[in-house]
């Protein structure tokens, strides 16, 4: 596996790619990797010749106060799970390397990056969105995979990558949850013991959500309140949103007409946390 | 010579560009071509192998009150002067072509795109920033052809393939002139005959600003004063600005150190111009 720094080393590497005409899977993370990650790497690599994981702890998608500096870096664990997960490559670039100095330019989506999480955390989408355009043409991928655990995320990288007609696909991978149905998260590990049994109730309230919509409820606000109250019985009372939306645009809807999304950011402890489910009717 | 309206098309042509491992040069315009248009394909044809030229009116760079429905749209002259030229191939996107329904994505370059023209036409480079990405992204040559004439998008267009690691060079082609020194410029048909005359002191106030930096001149200031004094004494009184900038970023400085292009922004008649040239201390 090899472990690239530089633009010109991925470069050569990339191009050595394109010369053997081989497919190339992309999976930009910021490290601290779990199973989730593990699993777009599986994805990557059933579907393509080249799996590249990209670890970049981006300083612009962080807010002021937000956790960048304390946001978990473990590279030697992490090295060692591509590794035996059976990564190509890892792209591990220093912050001038994708920020050369006197940059000016970045790339927004409105309203879907201002709204749920990007109210929440203004600037967080332009910063997500800036960073993957330039990793999508540094690496140049045919396909890029995202975790459906960030769902706005995914949502927002697809509507950019339409946008601008970028020249790849972008694969959403499900979530990979605990026993409990808590998604992973590299910010699960902020979480004291009784927090992380707290954190459990995200999930029940998505499936709270979702039982009733099998049952004919077709009112969002009505969805919304079942989930909220499943997450205020369990003490979780930071809660940023619950919102049930349109599943493809996330756009709010009177009435449910496809199957919609529930998506769900609280605070507990230190950590703020989020989840979504698409909910569906069988 | 091919022309080419839709995405698929586009794709196959440049496929076979690609497998054939021709270097392809892309010269975006927006049509009612001139000489100085020529000169970008004569550019593209002696770097690269394939030249694309497209021709795209775009409706996002213009303002409300702008001549968006009155730029002069002139395809029969067009097609005719690139096949002389010995263009390849004609990229002519309808609008959804180029922005199917729901687009959300915008691309901004600050401060620069702000500045001087920008800050007279807000949106403008945010309209020229995002439908240049996009075209990028559909054409994927390797070079793309600007003309100096508009020096700050050239500029711009420079800073954001920097800023994105976009995958291509951009080569700036000098600005063509007439007799008189008038700069070719699709919007100079809406001047009358007088108005006419009267546009080529453009051309002279930047001369005398050239002379003054010669002659030891270094206050920018003074600079753009001294070329002033020339459009005012042939009477153009609309100048929206005449600017002496850093010639490579376009921002202000106190006292030159560098040579610096001066650039003028002026009303006559109906048609807004614009002018620059780089000084030289030779």
């Amino acid at each position: 596996m090899k472990i690239i720094a530089d633009r010109q080393t991925l470069n050569h590497w990339m191009n050595g790619c394109a010369k053997e005409g081989e497919r190339v899977g992309f999976v930009p993370t910021m490290g601290a990797l779990h199973a989730g990650h593990l699993s777009l790497v599986r994805e990557a690599r059933k579907q393509c010749r080249r799996t590249i994981v990209s670890i970049f702890v981006n300083p612009t998608q962080f807010g002021p106060g937000e956790d960048f500096g304390h946001y978990p870096r473990t590279f030697e664990a992490d090295r060692d799970l591509l590794e035996k997960a059976g990564c190509d490559a890892i792209f591990l670039p220093e912050v001038e390397t994708i920020y050369p100095p006197g940059g000016q330019t970045v790339v927004a989506v409105e309203p879907l990056g201002s709204q749920l999480c990007g109210a929440a955390r203004p600037g967080h989408f332009q910063g997500v969105a800036t960073v993957v355009m330039i990793l999508f043409n540094l690496v140049r991928p045919q396909v890029a995979y995202f975790g459906l655990k960030d769902y706005q995320q995914y949502t927002l990288i697809r509507q950019m990558v339409r946008d601008l007609a970028m020249p790849l696909e972008v694969v959403g991978v499900p979530t990979v949850r605990e026993r409990d149905g808590l998604a992973l998260s590299s910010r699960n590990r902020y979480l004291t013991e009784a927090e992380r049994l707290q954190a459990s109730a995200l999930f029940r309230a998505m499936n709270r959500a979702q039982d009733h919509y099998r049952k004919g409820e077709s009112d969002p606000r009505q969805l919304e309140q079942s989930a909220r109250e499943v997450l205020l019985e369990s003490g979780i009372d930071r809660i940023d949103y619950v919102a049930v939306r349109e599943a493809e645009t996330l756009q709010e809807r009177e009435c449910i007409e496809t199957p919609p999304v529930i998506l769900i950011a609280v605070r507990v402890g230190k950590a703020r946390l989020i989840d979504n489910m698409v909910l569906s009717l069988y």
